[in-house]
């Protein structure tokens, strides 16, 4: 399974941009967590751009579109979502390939409920799969945990194992014929 | 009184760039309306780079602060914000000369609620003054107006207008000394 992670924040020692990293460094065999490193360098959306994007907005399309699945990790600037991740998917909404994927939502400050509400409604009006159960909240914001700290910290640790495995079998029963078929007589 | 008007679209044929642009025109003596062109080439925000910010974003702030109110008309995305309306005020939230400014938030699509609510809760959040009597609704979207014909059209005209003259009090009401004085003994 190939999972394309996505850090809402361009901060260096973002928290958002570590779990991703932690997690595409403690993923079980059979899952490839890639975080995307050029989300602060993609234009800023122009519809009349569309027809013929910019190369790197084609790029992160076809990165999207190569992937099982979407891990989304952003922070919550102002009450609201940041206009980096926002931006992103801007770019995503009329992509056809990004409809129907399976999308893991983490929430690293689990008191701000703005940002994550307001990136849900978007992925949901895009039509995404958003799979609940992949997406955690682990309170990182202020526990003032490194990279490397996150990834010997049993709680982190077990949480990303478990949402990982989730996002799996999410991806799993999206899959065609994966759904019980009953007939009408 | 000088007003900066943002548009959070960058498409050529934007309804709330047209909008701005047609405020700008039929703007009453005595208040200057200039529409910004360069949301579009800010960068995406970084906090790392805040202390020493990128030559566009603070030219942008110099705008910002050199003006007595803003004028943000922004179109909804997929049930959220656009990422250009919110990138250009990540970068202003920690921007001293941000807060207190009066704004006027204008929805040229009233049936797009979730974009307008975000909008003025994150505004709200950057201790922005909204004032409510300027911040109108004018059902555009699909409408089909051109900027021409937006100058012509009585309704819109009249709701320009009275946004403006709204504006002008609002900023007037929040001056030093306009608020009466109670004395304590």
């Amino acid at each position: 399974m190939k999972v394309l992670a996505l850090s809402g924040s361009l901060r260096a020692a973002s928290i958002n941009s570590m779990l991703l990293r932690a997690m595409a460094r403690l993923a079980p065999a059979g899952i490839s967590v890639s975080v995307f490193q050029g989300l602060g360098e993609l234009p800023l959306f122009n519809p009349d751009r569309e027809a013929d994007c910019p190369a790197r907005v084609a790029e992160f399309q076809r990165l999207v579109a190569e992937s099982d699945a979407l891990i989304i990790a952003s922070p919550e600037y102002a009450h609201g979502v940041s206009g980096t991740i926002k931006n992103a998917l801007d770019w995503l909404v009329g992509f056809e390939a990004f409809a129907s994927k399976a999308v893991a939502v983490l929430n690293a400050s689990p008191r701000a409920h703005h940002a994550d509400s307001a990136l849900r409604e978007t992925l949901r009006t895009m039509a995404a799969n958003i799979v609940e159960s992949a997406s955690i909240s682990i309170p990182l914001l202020g526990a003032n945990l490194s990279e490397s700290a996150m990834m010997v910290t049993p709680s982190v640790v077990s949480a990303i194992r478990e949402s990982l495995e989730a996002l799996r079998q999410g991806v799993k029963s999206l899959q065609p014929g994966s759904l019980p078929t009953f007939s009408i007589r």
